[in-house]
C-alpha cells in the first residue's frame, strides 16, 4: 500500500519550524506495512493545498495530513479536502456540542469562528482530539483513505496512537516491514557499495547504504506477512553482509559508539582517562553522553596549552623535538593522563582543528593515541571540513582506536 | 519568483532523519525575494524523483534539491535531472581530475563508483564542493533555474553560501528581504512577547519571537527594493527593541555566546580555565568551537572522579561537608582550576545530569561558579529534560555567568 504525508502550514515554508510531524509519522508507517512514497509541505493556501491533496489522492492509497485544522481563517485543510472530494461541509451537531462543552469546561464561551471545527463532509467521520479543540477527519472513499490530524505534535501523536494507527491496522492486513541497521567503520561509501553490489539488487529484503559521522550504516529491510517471517528474510542477508564486511562491523540498530566502548571497558574492569587538544573537550563530552559513564570514566584534561600537557607527563623536549601535533606527543599524552589520573587506559587527541594551520601542519591533520599497561598505539588522519566537523571526526576516530585496543586486550 | 525545494533520500521517508536542509534553505530564500511554494521529500527512486522534478520544473521558477549526489547506486539525483531534461550525462575531465586529486590527497585511490560524481549534462555547470567529493549542479534552461546540492548539511550550507545564493541574487533583482536577529537571555518568551506587543503588529518590518537554548531570539525582517532601503526600515525598529529589552540583549545575527565570551576575555587580556563535572567536557568543547580560542583558553579538566577535583585544589572536607553537587564545591572548583592552570578566570560546573539522582540531589540540579582574582560567584539551577539537554543547558548557563562576571570586571 502506497502512503503519502502532507504537512500543512506556512511557517514550514518560512524555515521557522522543522517538520518533525512528518518524521514521526514516517517512522511509524513501516510497522503497518505501508510504503511511504512522498512527503510534502504546503502553506496555508487552499488552492495549492487542494492541488497537492488531489495528486496525493490519485497516486496513493493512504494520505496523512497534519495541520490546518485550527479555527482561524488561515486554517483551510477541511475546506481543501472538501474541494478535492467535491463534497459539502456541514456542521455536525454532536461535534458542536462537544466543542461548546470543551469551552464551558474552561469557563469560556465558544468564539463563533471555532464552529468550523465542528464540520464534516459526507465521506468523513470525526477523530476525537481530547488534547485540543480540533477533531481530525477520517475519510474513506473508493478504496482510498485519508486521515487529517492537527499540527501540534502532542495532539497529533495522541490522535495517531489512539485513532489513526489502529484504524489503519484494521483496514490493511497487508504486511509488516522490519529493519536492521548494521554499522561499519573504516571503509568508504563507494567501496562498501562495490563490496555489496551482488546483494544490492534484491528487492525483498533490501539494503540501503548511508554515510554517517560514525561510519557507513547498512539498513536491511524486509517485508512479510508477520514480524517473524520478515525476521526470517533478514537473517540470511545479515549473515552475508557481516561475512562481507567482516571486522568493520561495530554495532547494530540504536547502539552508539560511546555505549559500546563503555561496555567493553566495564567488561574488562578498566577505568578510562583522556587528554585532548584539538577536540577541545568533545571527546570527553561524547564519552559522558553514555548514561552510567561515571562507572568507568575517571575524567579528562583539555590541554590547549602545552604547559597543561607537560603538567600531565608530556616531556617538554618531546614537544620541542616533534611539535605538539605529532604521534610522539599523542602517545605521551595518552600515557601521561593514564598515569596522572590512575586509570588502566589513556586516550589522547592532538591536531589542527583550524581555521589556521599550526606548526606548519595543515588544518585537519590529527594524531590519536591509546595507552594501556601493555604499551601504546597511535594513528594519524587528515580530515576535511569545518572546525566543528574536524573535532567530531577526531573524537569518533579516537573512540574507534580505543575500541580496537580494548578488543585486542 | 516561485521557488520549490526537493529533499532527496530514502532515510527521510523512514523517519530516521529530520529534514533540516529544507528548513535551512526555506529560511534563506526570503532575503533573495523568492517565494517558497512547496517543499517535498522523495526517496532514492529515479522514477519518482524524475516525476517530482518535472512537476517542480513546470510550476516553479527556481528548484533547489539536496541529497542524492553521492557515489552509490542509491544516489540518482543526477540521473533523474538528466531524465527530466532529456539530456545525456557525460564525464567532465576537469571534474574527474579534481576528484582523483581529492582521493590522492588522502592517500587513497578513487573507487570506480565515484566517477559518476564527475559527470554533467549540457545545461549544467558544476558547483564546487571543497567540503566533499560531490560537486553540485547549476542548471539554467528556458528561464528556469535548478541547483542540485549535496545532502550533508555542512557541505550543502557551504555550497549555498559560496555558490548558489550569490548566483540566485545576480539572476533575480526582485524585492530584497533583510533580517536582523537580536539575541536575549534571562527573560521568558511570554514576557518578551508582552514587552514587545506594541511593536508586534507592524507589517514591514516584522518581528518574530523564537525560543532557543541560548535565550529568546527576536528576528526583525524588512522588505524593500534594495538592501539599503530595507536597512533603513530596520534601523529604527532595532533601536526600539534594544531600548525595550535593555541589558538582556547579548548578541546579534550569527554571533555565538562562545565567540562573545572569547572577545570579552581577549579585550581584558584574561586567560580562561574550566573544571567541569556534569557537563563532562561539553563546556570546554563549546568554548573551543570558537575559532582562535587557543589565544585565551588554557584548557580544562573533566573531573568526573572526586579524586580529580581534589588533585586540582578542591578540599576533600568540602566535598564531605557539602557534597560534590553544591555551590561550595563549584566555587572551589572554579578557584582551584584558575590557580592550577595559572589563568585569570576559572569556570566550573557540577550537577546531576542523570538518569540517576546523586547524593540525594535530583536529576537536573546544577551548580555553576566563576572565579577571578577578585573572588568568585556561584549560581544554582534545576533543569528538566534529558541527559544531553541538561548538559547543554548547564554549559550555556555557565557561559552566561562568565559573561556577566567579565562585564562587571
Amino acid at each position: 500500500m502506497r502512503a503519502e504525508i502532507i504537512s500543512i502550514g506556512t511557517e514550514l515554508l518560512l524555515g521557522q519550524l522543522v517538520d518533525t510531524n512528518a518524521a514521526y509519522l514516517a517512522g511509524k508507517l513501516p510497522e503497518l506495512g505501508l510504503d511511504l512514497h512522498f512527503i510534502s509541505q504546503v502553506g496555508d493556501n487552499q488552492g495549492r493545498l487542494a492541488e497537492t491533496l488531489r495528486r496525493a489522492w490519485d497516486r496513493s492509497d493512504v494520505v496523512l495530513t497534519t495541520g490546518g485544522l485550527g479555527p482561524t481563517e488561515d486554517d483551510v485543510t477541511r475546506e481543501a479536502i472538501a474541494q478535492m472530494l467535491g463534497e459539502e461541509m456541514k456542521t455536525a451537531p454532536e461535534l458542536e456540542a462537544n466543542l461548546r462543552a470543551f469551552f464551558s469546561r474552561r469557563g469560556a464561551s465558544m468564539p463563533a469562528r471555532n464552529l468550523k471545527q465542528a464540520t464534516l463532509v459526507p465521506s468523513a467521520t470525526a477523530l476525537p482530539n481530547p488534547r485540543g479543540t480540533a477533531p481530525g477527519w477520517w475519510v474513506e472513499r473508493g478504496g482510498k483513505t485519508l486521515a487529517a490530524m492537527p499540527g501540534p505534535p502532542h495532539e497529533m501523536q495522541f490522535m495517531w496512537e489512539q485513532e489513526v494507527a489502529p484504524r489503519l491496522a484494521r483496514r490493511f492486513h497487508d504486511a509488516v516491514i522490519v529493519s536492521r541497521t548494521i554499522k561499519t567503520w573504516g571503509i568508504g561509501e563507494g567501496t562498501v557499495d562495490e563490496m555489496l553490489t551482488p546483494l544490492l539488487h534484491s528487492n525483498n529484503p533490501t539494503i540501503g547504504v548511508y554515510a554517517k559521522t560514525d561510519g557507513i550504516h547498512l539498513r536491511l529491510t524486509a517485508k512479510a506477512k508477520t514480524r517473524e517471517a520478515a525476521g526470517e528474510l533478514l537473517r540470511p542477508l545479515e549473515e552475508q553482509v557481516r561475512a562481507t564486511m567482516g571486522g568493520s562491523v561495530w554495532g547494530v540498530d540504536d547502539e552508539t559508539l560511546e555505549q559500546i566502548v563503555g561496555r567493553l571497558l566495564k567488561e574488562r574492569g578498566y577505568a578510562l582517562a583522556v587528554m585532548e587538544s584539538c577536540t577541545g573537550g568533545l571527546l570527553a563530552s561524547t564519552i559522558t553522553d553514555a548514561p552510567g559513564s561515571s562507572a568507568y570514566f575517571k575524567g579528562g584534561v583539555v590541554a590547549y596549552d602545552n604547559a597543561v600537557k607537560m603538567a600531565h607527563g608530556v616531556p617538554a623536549q618531546l614537544i620541542e623535538a616533534h611539535g605538539a601535533v605529532s604521534a610522539e606527543v599523542a602517545l605521551a599524552m595518552a600515557e601521561g593522563i593514564r598515569r596522572s589520573l590512575g586509570a588502566e587506559v589513556g586516550l589522547a587527541t592532538t591536531g589542527v582543528a583550524g581555521p589556521e594551520p599550526l606548526e606548519g601542519k595543515p588544518v585537519g591533520e590529527v594524531h590519536l593515541a591509546v595507552a594501556t599497561a601493555r604499551g601504546g598505539q597511535a594513528s594519524r588522519a587528515l580530515y576535511p571540513g569545518t572546525r566543528e566537523l574536524i573535532k567530531r571526526r577526531t573524537a569518533t576516530a579516537a573512540l574507534f582506536l580505543l575500541r580496537r585496543a580494548l578488543l585486542e586486550s
